[in-house]
């Protein structure tokens, strides 16, 4: 019969993985996992006291998460696993805005506005904001009935689902663009804010010397039919953690420059008060 | 700034994490990590959905966790990751009985019993064994007061903390030698068991096309002062799961042959009925 050893030992579970497994798909995630988890665990020469540390680690992960808290999907974040992710399936050659991650404040079902309302429900003494621009196709044809599903967290560095104090979808919305292409909407300047960190992942960070902070952005998801999604942010330039994100999502063709304006005539067509901050960001989709 | 890219992601994180960690064995492990999580998730080309079944895979195991089941520790079985850190931090160079999983059915603070106990409490219709030996040096000599915490799954396949229907420390129990290293307990054979597949290890095995047995074995974790503590089994052999142990935590060292036996004198002595299953296994302890 077989001894396992440290030098079998991998190959011997390798094969046993890739042998039996029949979905050709699920073959290859395993045989690969088995090998790469092993190398590892060779690598570092893993004492047994860090495998049970290791093993706590990951059941307190898990048992942190519920239906407002995915401790995993932060995990990912906080070790450039989603941005690679993300990278891996939404390669941009240059056309098109560039896709960022979806991060776990998603919720779907923001209410449906009118092109230049205010996301704002509750008021959190944030800088007034006006975003405006255009969604188009490769070729700068302006497209139609796109849907930008929007959200982010107030100056306080929360979102809705975090904060008690504000009604459920501030700082949410979802329009839709008509032939022109265009959208604009008022909101307040996004905060920047730590990933939660009261968890695992926040021992994690602390133990690594790493802060926990993410810069300002505000998320979209535009949808158009006949063309990819594309998930991403507007960050806020000048933002202090712009340079070091906690979960690495930070491109530079997504910094937006907001400009003090005091335009009456704006202001006046959508019911804002002078001065405000305002944004021109347009977003390029690409065809399916 | 910085744009994250799939050619520059992995090493911008790698870097993250090595430079800003105090501890050096914390980065060392921190930087391999990244490596080599990021090496697997590049291997594979995870899609989005496949990554979101992953954190759904792991929320669910560290969730299937409580004081009597550890979901982390069986999936670090199943992908022969406890064998390989067994395999690392316990090299045995022909000198020594060899190490294997201690398991998660341990249980500390077992009844110390007189030798030649028999440790079964509630009989299960198994085949009566009496199990004998040395506990000796690395030159044979015997070990004066070495401590052999055993226990084992009952011919159902059960331990006593799976069992409601026996009582506590079934089948577990204390041994300590004398000067001539001697010890000896009968019990009953033990069962081939399948690990838990009634959580997300018992799905992934079953999408892998893997049996979850185990073939039968008897647990030993011998502790002597100035000697490593080793922590073992004895497999029956024969068993037919030998050869495809779902933890792969069998060596050929480790297999035992019982022999049928009517020794109506040994019988007498320890208060057995004839015929039994006897098994000589000596073990050998590592001064530290």
């Amino acid at each position: 019969m077989r001894d396992f050893t440290m030098e079998n030992l991998t190959e011997i579970v390798h094969e046993e993985y890739v042998s039996k497994t029949s979905d050709p798909r699920l073959r290859e995630i395993m045989g690969s996992l088995v090998n790469h988890l092993h190398a590892f665990v060779k690598d570092i020469q893993l004492t047994e006291a860090e495998w049970f540390e290791a093993v706590q680690f990951l059941t307190a992960t898990g048992q942190m998460c519920d239906e407002k808290r995915q401790e995993f999907i932060l995990l990912s974040d906080t070790l450039g696993v989603s941005m690679l992710v993300d990278a891996i399936n939404h390669p941009r050659s240059g056309a098109g805005t560039e896709n960022t991650v979806l991060g776990p404040f998603y919720v779907s079902g923001a209410p449906d506005l009118p092109m230049g309302s205010n996301i704002v429900k509750k008021d959190s003494g944030g800088t007034l904001a006006f975003v405006r621009g255009k969604v188009t196709d490769q070729d700068d044809n302006p497209i139609d009935g796109a849907v930008l599903d929007v959200w982010q967290a107030s100056v306080r560095g929360f979102y809705d689902v975090q904060d008690p104090e504000v009604p459920q979808w501030n700082l949410r919305g979802k329009f839709t663009t008509g032939p022109d292409g265009k959208y604009c909407l008022a909101t307040e300047l996004p905060g920047f804010y730590p990933v939660p960190t009261d968890g695992p992942v926040g021992k994690m960070l602390n133990a690594c010397g790493r802060h926990a902070m993410r810069p300002g952005h505000l998320h979209f998801v535009i949808t158009a039919d006949g063309y990819d999604r594309l998930t991403t942010h507007i960050f806020t330039a000048g933002d202090e953690y712009l340079e070091s994100d906690a979960v690495f999502a930070t491109k530079s063709s997504l910094v937006g420059e907001y400009q003090a304006c005091e335009d009456e005539a704006l202001a006046k067509e959508y019911g804002l008060q002078v001065p405000f901050q305002l944004l021109d960001f347009d977003f390029g989709l690409m065809r399916t």
